[in-house]
């Protein structure tokens, strides 16, 4: 067992060659069926070359965290993950028909382009659509192909997959109640946690860290805690993205400014404006939320009525309340240090992005 | 080694066993994230239920072509295929927007009405388009769960996955690759062939049988003999489905009548016709392919003049060549005899479905 630190630009530069060496590997399956579906994994490529790697990071760090070395092949396993996050970002994108991520035009967009460009037949924004299911359900595959073959053990890959296997139902789970919270309109409180519990407190954070810790055989009780981190930062990460989806400048969402008033997503942030708020604010609320013309003057009204509220402090409270309870889990003599240290480090950067 | 023979009812029944145990083990966890979810697993329990079977039906007498006996972990295997299918067809059904599917309303109308019965806000269709991308992502997740727990030991498992992993990455370019040749229009034979090799020979055929064999670790001969097969097999059930796409009677294909005229598929049928036929011929089908509301009597003129370009019978012709050559391969004294039996009526009964 070696004790090294290693910084998050090392994992960050660790986790890019392991995507390259992957796609040297496998994009010839598709090459050879035809050079035209080379164009699938160009796309692919592109997209998972930006992202934050959130759920690799959470996954390496739970490995680590009964005091294992770095290797090769937990940063593989771990950045198996950033194909089923592609997967969830493509398919959402066409679901909610974004126009870009992560600074370029999402994939059915570029696909939308590609056929208008060939000036080829039918309709392109369909041709767009049917290729991101694809390159999506490529993702999809190739994360379990990567994980399947990042060279672990039988028995810790029979570990690691168990615990994929839930994170990857639930992620398909969430993804359909917050469709249906969006659709049914008029979340409550309780209601938005849950999806934010499965979207992404579990998803992003929580079965990461489990899967790693899984592949370390790690015993019950740095599970737990590493539960107790996972789901408190997870659900801090999000109630952060509810308020930058609000008031968060371009430069840090890389979205339009208040892109989730005019999306009209029912967040939590949006739950407890309508508990709080008076009869007018909800009148403004109902009037403009999910208007995807919103004009920047209407968007700066609306802001304005959320923080009278008092909805943003109390959401403010909320992320530092379980950013303390998630340190407190983590700072545990049953954590290695050099783990600790670095789950510390990023519960803290993943709930404080400034706005 | 056991020789049991096993009628194909027999094996479908195994196959719904295996899949009834499988839903049973594992809807609990979308409940538990909601019960609103269980409506994911259940629109794809129903999908599951009908079906021929052809891939597990494949993937089975791949594993005994080498002489092994029945046993529930190959059949389990070969039913994990099945989840693979169904991804492709609810994601193909988003893709072409078709209304049905194995004779129920497609996954995405399914939806699309519980959006409308449950009076929910927002676009009914969009809704239906994004719980369907969910379901399909939940049933390319499953096929890789029911593989990977289906009880085969660490070195069948690896040697299942590595030919798993080709196909799963090949039906994503056969699929882009039928997509690009709608939009591009004007398909060659060499084209349209190159697609029936990915979408369907590779995947419906050749691969299972390989995944099979792989599993039973089956010498190279054996391997090279159910290729040949898997290839020639698979290409005469294209043409096959080509020729119902065209002719088919709504009773045997589940579809109405020249349906593939109306979504004006670039099918070597098509391409043959269009060797083949005169000026005339050929501005008729300019004129009427790929127009959703051509009626019965267009159809008629249409299906006449392709008929009367030879197109037909030089792709019957085709179809018994590549079935002879197919029942040749398998009929070879390194096939196990029942292996081989069967085989050799599965060549037949899916490449003869009458009109």
């Amino acid at each position: 067992m070696t004790t090294d630190a290693l910084t998050s630009t090392d994992l960050r530069s660790a986790i890019q060659t392991a995507l390259d060496t992957f796609f040297d590997g496998h994009s010839e399956i598709l090459e050879q069926a035809s050079p035209d579906a080379g164009v699938l994994t160009d796309s692919l490529r592109t997209l998972v070359h930006g992202g934050k790697r959130l759920r690799p990071t959470f996954a390496y760090w739970g490995y680590r965290s009964t005091g294992n070395g770095h290797s090769d092949e937990i940063v593989r396993v771990a950045t198996s993950l950033e194909f089923l996050q592609a997967c969830a970002l493509i398919h959402d994108d066409v679901m909610d028909g974004s126009d870009t991520r992560r600074g370029n035009p999402s994939v059915h967009r570029q696909f939308e382009a590609l056929h208008t460009s060939s000036g080829w037949n039918g309709d392109g924004a369909n041709f767009g659509l049917g290729a991101a299911i694809l390159v999506g359900d490529l993702a999809l595959s190739w994360a379990d192909t990567m994980l399947c073959t990042s060279g672990l053990t039988d028995a810790q890959l029979q570990r690691a997959k168990s615990v994929y296997d839930t994170m990857r139902a639930e992620l398909m789970a969430g993804q359909y109640l917050d469709l249906l919270e969006q659709s049914r309109g008029g979340t409550t409180i309780d209601q938005a946690r849950n999806v934010i519990k499965y979207k992404s407190a579990k998803y992003t954070i929580e079965r990461p860290l489990e899967m790693g810790a899984a592949i370390a055989d790690a015993p019950t009780t740095v599970r737990t805690l590493l539960s107790t981190y996972g789901l408190a930062i997870g659900e801090a990460f999000q109630l952060r993205d509810d308020l930058l989806g609000v008031f968060g400048e371009t430069h840090v969402t890389g979205k339009p400014a208040g892109d989730d008033l005019r999306e009209g997503k029912q967040t939590i942030l949006v739950a407890l404006t309508q508990n709080l708020g008076t009869e007018s604010t909800n009148e403004l609320l109902k009037k403009h939320l999910g208007n995807p013309a919103l004009d920047s003057a209407t968007i700066a009204v609306l802001q304005d009525a959320i923080q009278e509220t008092g909805a943003v402090d109390a959401i403010e409270q909320d992320i530092a309340r379980l950013t303390e309870t998630a340190i407190n889990a983590i700072s545990n003599e049953n954590i290695d240090p050099i783990a600790g240290q670095a789950l510390t480090e990023l519960a803290i950067s993943a709930t404080q992005r400034s706005a």
